[in-house]
């Protein structure tokens, strides 16, 4: 398998890496902004070489896999569009599915069908090819969204590479999946962000800082996040985020009514339920 | 010195294995309300032995640490009140202090200069004497908040003892740190408990826990907490914490808005402050 990697980072880089490890490519070639950090990627032999002719890469691979940040991931569709790629297979990593099908059906026309909505969930909170390894998907979802006009064959192409990368591979309907990542990805990050920086503008900020546990730590590591993919994933799914950030408000009023009225009875139920939930489902995750 | 533990649970059972340690304890002496959690104390080898003779022992005693709930604080100044404590130096591990200082006062009346009020900031999501560890408090800090009763000698009995513990101690008023910590713990302990208790009551809950990632587990680590421990430190601490949780809300009402008006250069901001505040109190707490 020829795999053309546009946009070397994290993701991208660590999708190299797993498939390697997995022997199951012939070359990986890197596409991206920075040279400097593709010259970085053939250094930690993530790629073979790097190419800034996409044109012509994109109908030489089997598979091209667009790993950029949401908000570019359209101007790689305008660029993509330009070559022949009715033998290639298309797919992205983004965490938003709904904007990023509107923007391959709107620039790969005929081709769209080539193209299948994938969203790995695995993370950290560093960034970029440096921090990229062969293990970041090892027993981890990914969440592969195609459409009506989804080619099956290429589904499978798809299937079978994140397989290969050591993840569990499932599908759901575009709209489904920008729902349900906004209560269980988007929601948390807003809540996470929102916490720290509600403290960094505290009256007593480094006070409250100097105060903090290891429990706050592993709380808002995921708000050491970078902040630009961040930025656009909030405008991405704009109308979800809102709604479940809406609807998580209503809880935290409930909570707050809870405790000033002092209803033990009540305070220890909500906690009750949120930690037998949060046990429950790491256990299952945990396998 | 001799060292009666009244609550062997995680703080107090850590607290004689920090100090066996140090190897500056004659003899630990552990006072409980269950038989059974004692007698594994015991097995574990974090007391020596165990007394029901509350009065005795604590006449007997250097030091008595309160460790039990912060609700049943209140009882236990109670019993010590039964004894002649004039020789003996008293202090609590409570994470609220306002009300364990105002029960101390009612209950201990000429011995209240003897009390040192306490707040080791450590923990584990685990409770229990089985949970209870030596290195529990190695580098983290310990508050202290001597009222202008306390006994000066007496609050130096306690600070060598938890420096003896490996801790860090620094002090605060009794006020101060309650208002200082419904910011830097118990709203995001209510924070996590809401966003679980949000997520268990989803409509699509149990999809919503399926895509939840590393990253949400790392989040709510600390929504794993001890319900009925959480729900007395709420109950004891209700109006910083209903002050608190008031503006957080609002906080989330404003990032609700940014997002909904696609405020592209607010959402950045926003979500880097967050990152950079979370990050520089890192890796000064990490030292």
């Amino acid at each position: 398998m020829k795999l053309l990697v546009i946009g070397v980072g994290l993701i991208g880089g660590s999708l190299a890496l797993a498939l390697r490890r997995a022997d199951n490519v012939s070359e990986v070639v890197g596409a991206g902004r920075t040279l400097a950090s593709l010259e970085k990627a053939i250094q930690l032999g993530v790629i073979d070489r790097y190419t800034t002719d996409l044109t012509a890469e994109v109908s030489n691979a089997d598979v091209v896999v667009v790993a950029t940040p949401v908000m570019t991931v359209d101007s790689v569709f305008k660029l993509i569009s330009k070559a022949d790629c009715s033998s290639s297979v298309i797919t992205d990593v983004g965490s938003v599915k709904g904007s990023i099908v509107d923007s391959a059906k709107r620039h790969l026309a005929a081709d769209f069908c080539q193209f299948v909505p994938g969203h790995p969930i695995a993370g950290r909170e560093h960034s970029g090819v440096t921090a990229a390894t062969a293990d970041l998907f090892d027993g981890k979802r990914t969440i592969l969204t195609p459409t009506p006009q989804t080619n099956s064959q290429a589904v499978e192409v798809i299937r079978k590479m994140w397989e290969d990368a050591g993840s569990v591979v499932s599908q759901l309907e575009v709209d489904e999946h920008d729902d349900l990542v906004s209560a269980s990805s988007h929601l948390p990050h807003m809540v996470a962000f929102g916490l720290v920086h509600y403290i960094a503008n505290h009256k007593r900020s480094q006070a409250c800082f100097d105060l903090a546990a290891s429990g706050f730590y592993d709380f808002t590591r995921i708000a050491s996040s970078d902040p630009s993919m961040w930025r656009d994933i909030c405008l991405a799914n704009s109308t979800a985020i809102a709604r479940e950030l809406d609807g998580y408000i209503e809880e935290l009023v409930s909570i707050c009514k809870t405790i000033s009225n002092h209803d033990r009875k009540a305070l220890e139920q909500l906690i009750k339920v949120a930690k037998s939930a949060r046990d429950e489902n790491l256990a299952q995750w945990l396998g």
